[in-house]
């Protein structure tokens, strides 16, 4: 069986290309896997085709993150939403004849395209974040400041003319980096509208808390995507830190 | 030393095929062990064979689980527990004459296979499950709920006619997994009367924690089995994670 | 693409000595990714050329630091702090057009080189390093004494006669480490004249902490540098658990 | 430079052969840097020659672990602690004049051969130990039952008619383990009489706690040693956070 043989006709597909969307996100679901973040099956990644940008590719729900491949991969007509290519097309003896559904994060997805723009967005199980919906538990926003890391944060702003959300450059390490937590709900399609939302109060915001859940962090790439994502687990790691010795996040 | 001219004839094992159980068992105790699972040669795996259901592959005792090989494994007839190939028998060449023991948990492994009609069984000293079981020292049960993650545990339900337990879909994340907790005893084969009756008296479960030990999860398949285990044991992680914060792991 | 051939007129690069300064930014840039220091493009790597001690490499600024490869290396001349490389010069085959800037952090890396004669500065965002500077929040230097690994830290001492601070062998076990704490301001490059204070009030150091920010540590070769640093944040780690279980880091 | 026709005359190294005593220090002291028990250049190993149980391989002192080289190794003669190899007559191509130095746990490490025929010895600066030795600072002994993992340990005994320990088993996992903690000092090699006097006193220890320091643990064989060794760190690092969740690590 000759892998690229089998392939070779699919024109949502590159093996060759490692900046491929469907090979990035094979190589990043990878590393998230080794951080902790996308165990069980747990996340997703979609990412949105540069170079033509009405494309998303979006990983199959259910899968070991690990182990995706690049012809597991669905591909989204963003302007209507049509599935263009389903991995279940795919040659059955890369599939086993497997019946692969789009990931449950699929919409909350789409809202990031098509709010914000975005280049990409992630998602994951970071118990991190998980625990710092757990500790501002009563609260609908997690908030810290003064710390350097928070430097590799976007400075987001809406631009009224446009009604567009723009980035302006980065916030300062003293500035306050506000995220909005949602609840969960027992349908992850259902955390739509609330995320809708949350993305509209929330100009400032490249990422939404999931309470009990997890986190959606977006960017104008895969790769600024990454690194916001980085950036805010490392804050939320610090976060729960300084929780447990009494020190507070916030410095006036 | 050619490995593979050493192990030609052997039935039981096929080098060249990376899903075969004897190699599986092997890829993922080296997973399981960059993971803190089964270091210092605790914990174990077992995989039934999928093409003749009545063969189980099991791990051998007392081994550094991340050095095992495929020919160091015993393969056993469920049907009347008979040893089928055992490691000894191995060219000495690939086993310089050591003395292989099967797994100590192996008449736990076949209950799961007997009872559940499971595929694969997976067992680890994991700390997490052994903090939950002396956190939750005075309980039978470890119970959480309201955690996206316990969506990826299978919602199991006794078939009455049939007496088997049957796969009815997963858990959704509002409701509570319930773990049993059986106590230790100075013998793992002995824990197999105590096993059998969780599993009996739980139908539900998909897993069952020994306290002060480690934690028995099995499933359809090895790969359910090991995405059970993962998403099992970062519920248990972080049950430790609420504890230390003296949150609840139960939200009415 | 031939990488090599694109880079191979680069007098300050050479692709096949893995011990060359550009190499070695890369290689300990992607270890310290894996140890959690420099996720989200923060901290940085700058080595001095041990055949022209002019000479200093140092990692651009907001790069993916795992990712980074050898072209993307700034080279400043010492004397004058005239930069003599960028890689906005390299082949746009290589960068694609992006447009790099100096690491924020070549003002501090250019002090260890000219008040220390260091060999190699490293700076991360450790978050055992940010956590002492939180737990000795009211303080200005961190400390502790009696532990074995304080035996692998340098003992320096300011020489009157020449002005130089030299290293007189390794700190004792039952010495106190101090290392000074700064604090943090909303632009790195305006750290200088607090770390140069600090460098000059503390001629027994080899590292500076920045408060809610890092860490920079420097040493006589990038070697000795990553066994400071390794050394030092054992400590900071060690000292963060001894805080949370309420035991001091100093032993009369 | 051809490595191997270097050290091709050199009899006490064989590059080829992957369970040479001074293959294996490599191999080991490079996973025990990924588990950072011997960061900073703490820490080491030495294993005796299973065919010439005079001659012991010692890791040398000060050397980054995890690039540690066969070809640095020192061998001693058991029987006169005469020092047959020494790193620095290797061709300087590989060793680059650097003037090395043995382990200043060279004697403890023959106390171990010497007074129980071990086959190898592992010293670390683990912190699970460090920090069991100040949780149980007023203590000589760390002790823990009914656990396990317990069960890796070996139980040794005392022939008082031979005079030598040997070993009849296996601890059970409702046995207490007792690891004698001795203070440390200031110079390596003169925790030699307090360790000499530990391994006499606690017949049934396969290691020795030194406090603020590390652990010393040792076995029949390397493989038994390191089994030895992460047994024994999975309980001090469950004891650890037994302590910090009030669970005492003695059951009566």
């Amino acid at each position: 069986m000759n892998v690229k043989d089998l392939v070779k006709d699919d024109k949502y597909l590159d093996l060759d290309d490692a900046n491929h969307p469907a090979n990035l996100i094979c190589e990043l679901c990878k590393l998230f896997y080794d951080k902790d973040w996308v165990t069980g099956t747990g996340g997703g990644i979609s990412i949105r085709d540069e170079n033509d940008k009405n494309l998303v590719y979006i990983a199959p729900s259910g899968i070991q993150k690990e182990k995706l491949q690049p012809w597991e991969m669905f591909v989204v007509q963003l302007s209507d939403e049509k599935v263009l290519r389903t991995p279940n097309e795919t040659d059955s003896q890369l599939t086993k004849n497997y019946k692969y559904k789009p990931s449950a994060c699929t919409p909350l997805f789409l809202s990031c395209y098509k709010f914000r723009d975005a280049g990409a967005c992630i998602h994951t199980h970071s118990q991190n974040a998980v625990m710092c919906t757990l500790l501002w538990e009563d609260k609908v926003e997690f908030t810290i400041n003064n710390i350097e890391q928070i430097k590799a944060i976007p400075k987001l702003k809406l631009n009224e003319s446009t009604g567009k959300v723009e980035k302006i450059g980065s916030l300062e390490n003293f500035e306050t980096l506000v995220i909005p937590i949602i609840d969960n709900v027992p349908h992850e399609e259902d955390l739509t509208p609330t995320l809708d939302e949350a993305i509209k109060n929330y100009p400032g915001a490249t990422a939404v808390l999931v309470r009990r859940h997890g986190i959606y962090v977006w960017g104008e790439t895969i790769w600024k995507a990454k690194v916001y994502n980085e950036a805010i687990d490392y804050l939320l790691e610090l976060a729960v830190k300084m929780k447990l010795h009494g020190i507070p996040t916030i410095k006036e």
